[in-house]
């Protein structure tokens, strides 16, 4: 057996040896959401970086597309926000996106010592969980969170996860436990909790409820992105 | 209402602002199970203390019983270590105890900035909530964790204090959303999660399982300590 432990919010990932093992990288509401979406929707490649400026430098520089959020609102200068339902136009096919969010961008970047970092999210949890069962590798699911802060909808990607694993991978440590835990107390009904979080109740004031429901989708894409070199190509 | 907010590990205590509530400082196994036993048979006071030195140093000095451990196992030079069954004893009654521990001292010395700071264990869960339910003050619950790390049985703890004082405080933030829900599923049987933690697996090594059984009984004791000027004494 292998083993899944879980990194509640990047302000703890030093407590992790990322080193030979797979980072899965989550933040579902709604960053890796958007990735996925935008790769299934045959965005070529998407480039996260850090600040506002690298990502209007580089838009204009290579000619990409740029997208992103501050404290969850689109910002002018961008072409898109961080709705998923932005990532389907079917111009953006074959193009590459460039893009900074609060947290999602500093989760995959917090992640380079692991072997491999892969993007998940409920919208592509079967896919990822395929490829982690026969890895035969250690993996670290790395929560987003909100600004160092530990939240429910990450957490229970988490436990949706470990559930798709245990056959090939044993839950080490309580986060991954208490993970699992919380995933199965809430399994049939994962909508209400997701609706309680903290961060559904902030984007629900930016009117984009429809957002946090679509995040919620299990398993709609088979796309699997991978961060490699600086940004994310679709391995499956 | 009141809020009532959980902080998973004192690695993210920075995230909460302390000023004007009472922090509940929480180390299930052992550090302040081992505190509200001792207060509960009569030791008139325990110094928290960071290091060892300082221990031994005001052990000496003022006749005090020096208690504590280091990765779970007493430290010869000390009288006791942290297991509640060393703290029973008759003859430290009205005698004081200078203390350190791994994870609890560390959690109350980083709880200065709160307006109270109040020992809880579920060994006090009821004593600890009732002055809670009558205090009308914000409420922050700082789990020790272990080495900086989450655990299981500090969240449980903090999941069952709120659900004693729901009737007076709003559950405030996603960890006590997670901590409450993960007590709500294991309630019927606290006991086998917590043998299940890394902790309790830990411990169990060194022998001490009974120590485990013991600090998961609930309001054993009516006694609430509550930390003041560099000490432990009983309010209650």
């Amino acid at each position: 057996m292998n083993q899944v432990e879980v990194c509640l919010t990047p302000e703890l990932i030093h407590q992790f040896n990322l080193s030979n093992k797979i980072v899965v990288a989550v933040d579902i509401f709604r960053a890796t959401s958007c990735m996925v979406t935008g790769m299934a929707h045959g965005v070529k490649a998407i480039y996260p970086v850090a600040t506002v400026e690298e990502c209007l430098e580089k838009g204009t520089k290579e000619g990409m597309i740029t997208a992103g959020e501050r404290g969850g609102q689109k910002l002018e200068e961008f072409t898109i926000g961080n709705s998923p339902y932005e990532y389907m136009q079917d111009e953006f096919k074959n193009q590459s996106i460039v893009v900074t969010t609060t947290n999602g961008t500093r989760t995959i970047l917090a992640s380079l010592a692991a072997d491999q970092i892969l993007i998940g999210a409920f919208l592509n949890l079967r896919a990822v969980a395929n490829h982690l069962v026969s890895s035969r590798k250690d993996v670290v699911i790395h929560c987003a969170g909100w600004k160092g802060t530990v939240n429910i909808e990450d957490t229970l990607f988490a436990g949706a996860l470990i559930e798709e694993i245990m056959a090939t991978h044993k839950i080490t440590g309580d986060p991954a436990l208490m993970a699992h835990q919380l995933y199965k107390a809430n399994s049939h009904d994962l909508m209400t909790i997701s609706k309680e979080s903290s961060h559904a109740k902030r984007l629900s004031t930016f009117g984009i409820g429809k957002d946090i429901e679509f995040c919620m989708n299990q398993s709609l894409y088979s796309v699997l992105p991978e961060f490699k070199e600086g940004k994310l190509q679709a391995i499956m």
